[in-house]
């Protein structure tokens, strides 16, 4: 349950409301919001001293509460990214979000951000915290290729999009990026949640390949109740028992999350597909579906990349499925950023 | 591995290299095509005696032969659906199927076969045979429902598109449809594939909803080495663990198929989402995928259809989302038939 | 919703009731069974007529209802599967079924009978006709298959367990076989379903791969408001993403159909794991839950076998992993048979 | 690969080795290891000026190498717990670990840890730190919760297995538990893995309900790496499509676990079932596979539990079961613990 209460709500009395309800407490400048488990379905005795602050409550049959449609009235939020760049709301937008699969030298990634400002890319995404599964791969460059990212954004002006790979390092992640993306094994890890609840940044949240749609939501959850109203979803493919293709990318589930949440919702056909040959066409099937953004692996040389090798789009490729989305987008309404 | 040999092959020979082989035997106007394992990745002595005959051979590394691209060269097979209809090849259209989930009776299905052919619509979908999971729901009209489906036909023109549920009724089904739909619960049903093997209607087969792609197209391999070529693959979700959604449409998969078979590929967002309010955005990127054709579920009145009440759509909701992909089709170089 | 009826019930009045419920009728010597779906849960005026002849009524949830456990008032099954032999029940007993995947020819399926029989074995499965995905693979002997099975029981006194595809020829394995088998893939197929039920065999009905525990019983209730009440159902495994084993067992499914259904329930180990190095630890687990019957498959040698070569054990491994059995079948308060 | 090398290989030519592999160096009394990317099978030149030093390599197929099997020649892992209890090895016991799914109270811990002790239960497991999916539930009492943990051990001389939820809190777990559990949603977590690769506790990784076979063994192959041999593996049950349990166990994967990695298994039959009816079959199954330990959860009152309410057994539910499986273990010839 959600209580929106008046900014002057006194401080103690509030306080005391809150923990009758066991809630937690986001202060906003225009209100000040509880929300508690959505087991509870009405106030009673609770809210005794504090009737006349309660502007309005909102019941939800579920846990899925500030991401959800019915609590924005059907409004849809809009995320900043950047100072100059935002994602979601009525903008009939869709941002493409690319780069390579990890930052590997300050070589590779100045090539990438060179050729990918050139075509207009306004946000560049690249690694460099890599959960692999395996402790004998490539790891990531770390802090380094964080650095790396910051110099491209200087050059560039992009918004940059990188990983917390888990809690140890997410700070230094919310310093040097403009979007925190959670990848799809730290879904669940709420060090990086709460953490990101707290941060004046992005967070872009992929679904857990192993996840249902009602945990990535409340995966977002943690950080919206934190207080940061800045969070994106991003479905990226979850694990079947088909075997020819890397993931099976849930467009059901993205038009799931289109109906019942307010979050803007980016697609990651790259590493659903996991081979290059599928992307063009799954990306153009995203923007027919009016995602929000996309989220796309290029590289210079992807044969010789460190990961995902496969499914990472040369320049060439990468050209020419940005000429091809313009049209899809413009049959939907939409504009590509 | 598959073997053209000359018509004018001699017919003793021919049938004793086959047995030799073990091979199943295609008798096409222009060629004799043996059809072996693919374990056999060349011929050694068996071909005594009908070297001279022998046109080409083709080695594959599965069973995936008579529709693998590499057999056709890259090139597309064209199915013809009747007289006037056809789908696939290199023709770059993407063809509306459509009609109710089962014919309920004659007025429901001339309703709905009233308004479709007034919007365009050439090939009319409905069941007769239901595979319901349970004895005591609603199980199809049967004969009486191909009935009204070729009245249908003859009415206004539509190639008609129906299911067999089982080997009991494959003959009937034959008889009265242009396409005969084999649906996700059969497409393992050795006794229908075989039959529709011999038949001379196309035959759609919709991937078992826990059916890997390779057996799908191994499905495929039954009726096309029985001598019918006529043969088009649907998509229409999978079984996975998430349960918003009814199933998980496999759009991967469906760039799978495009790149490694030589067959017509239909989508079916209806049964994927199971909830009407998804259909749309699904059937865009379905055809902004440039798949050959789409299944849609239409009815008069959803809310009282006798099965899957919740994923049909409404007059005027087919109508909104008729009229909305033929720009999502233009975007991609195709037109909507 | 199920209604028990007298005997005496006059035929026309009953037929009427029946039909204004749109019930199944099974004629039993104590009583007549009317079943309805599950929605109705009361009866109204429908009984006009015939109230004086109703002995009892059972509503249930879902249509779940001649195989529910509440129906039978927590009693189980028990399955007669020749003169000789039964199964399920509170007898307290597992029995072994096993054998070859397949009849290969006369020598191989001597040799297996042969050593089983001397080893105690009361029931011998092998495979007739075998439902390959790829019609390039060895399809099985067909007829010829299914008299040597019943050659095997003349001589052995077995009972024989053999599989039926599809309808094409499920009057043939109803004819030859003491307990038809519906494998995985034919687990929907409502010809053979619909058929069993009107045949005097058991029918063993194995688990869809790709089906839930619901639909498996809803199979069941096919055969069983057919009026055929001898159905055994079987665990063989369920399709998900891990491929380092051919299947999944699903024996938490093996607890919930022991707790929610009146059937007696086998499992196969062979068929889920898919190597036969599992099959022994997997076979002492399903005796130590206390299941009904185990099916295992026994091939002479088993690298030669014509399909499933991994997963059949050979002599010696079958007569290890059955004298292993016995302790734990004990531990469990059973007996193996 | 893994190379060792004497123990008097002189450390800046091993430093030298290592990095011109890409090596992990683990120290060990006895020997130096390196460990480098199993893409690597044997040494070139980079052996050179330790060529004398080096005693045994060895290669693998993948990346599951000192988990391996192969790596102990057939050996398995023998782990301490604490300075009383280790698990596996070629002990042929069954470790019983047991309590309730969360520390709620110090009453309700001390009334479980009471009971258990008396029925002889040498290892306690309970959550302080809960990875609930949702913000608005029961989190966990975190550190009083370990602390409360600890009283338990002082006063009955348990094992404490406690699970850590991420990396902020591993630290305290790591100080106050013998166990340190790695949950299904932390499997992935490297600042959890690599810090307990440098911990002198045990651990036990739960698999991931979303994750591979091949995953979890590399996930204990980053502690492994670290330097620390004492690891212990868990199947809980996968994510499958089947929802009438919580989730599916996997017992085929035990038994590949068995055959392919020197590390012990544990089954928790509690998570993977969801519902107390199905507990013991399931224990019983586990146990008759051969096991080395179980993860059951026991409560005081279940019903009032603050979570996992459905399937915690109470104590009469786990005298009953603790009694019934000593039986189980004999006939597979081991003992329970």
């Amino acid at each position: 349950m959600i209580i929106h209460l008046r900014p002057d709500t006194p401080e103690d009395q509030l306080r005391a409301f809150g923990e009758r309800l066991g809630a937690i407490h986001i202060r906003q400048p225009e209100r000040h919001v509880l929300v508690t488990s959505s087991k509870r379905q009405a106030l009673n005795g609770e809210a005794e001293g504090v009737e006349d602050y309660i502007q309005e409550t909102f019941a939800f049959g579920d846990d899925r509460q500030l991401a959800a449609k019915t609590y924005t009235g059907g409004k849809m939020r809009r995320v900043a990214l950047s100072d100059s760049l935002a994602i979601g709301g009525d903008a009939m937008e869709t941002l493409m979000i690319t780069g390579p699969c990890a930052v590997e030298n300050a070589a590779q990634i100045e090539k990438a951000a060179a050729f990918l400002a050139e075509r207009g890319v306004k946000a560049l995404r690249a690694g460099a915290f890599k959960p692999r599964t395996s402790p004998y791969s490539f790891q990531g460059l770390g802090l380094d290729g964080l650095k790396l990212l910051a110099q491209m954004r200087e050059r560039y002006g992009f918004a940059i999009v990188t990983e917390v790979r888990d809690a140890t390092h997410v700070d230094a992640v919310i310093e040097y990026a403009d979007v925190v993306q959670i990848g799809t094994k730290a879904m669940y890890d709420q060090g990086v949640l709460r953490r990101c609840g707290k941060a004046n940044k992005a967070v872009l949240i992929k679904r857990g390949f192993g996840s249902t749609l009602q945990e990535c939501v409340q995966a977002a959850e943690f950080v919206l109740s934190g207080g940061n109203a800045n969070v994106v979803l991003c479905e990226r493919g979850i694990r079947t028992f088909e075997d020819k293709t890397r993931f099976t990318l849930d467009l059901c589930g993205v038009a799931w999350l289109k109906e019942y949440t307010n979050l803007p919702v980016v697609v990651d056909p790259s590493h659903a597909m996991g081979y290059r040959y599928g992307v063009p066409d799954l990306t153009r099937a995203a923007v027919a579906m009016g995602v929000d953004g996309l989220l796309i692996e290029t590289h210079p040389t992807p044969d010789q990349a460190w990961s995902d090798a496969a499914q990472q789009l040369d320049f060439d490729g990468f050209a020419a499925l940005q000429d091809s989305v313009q049209a899809v987008a413009s049959a939907v309404g939409r504009t590509m950023i």
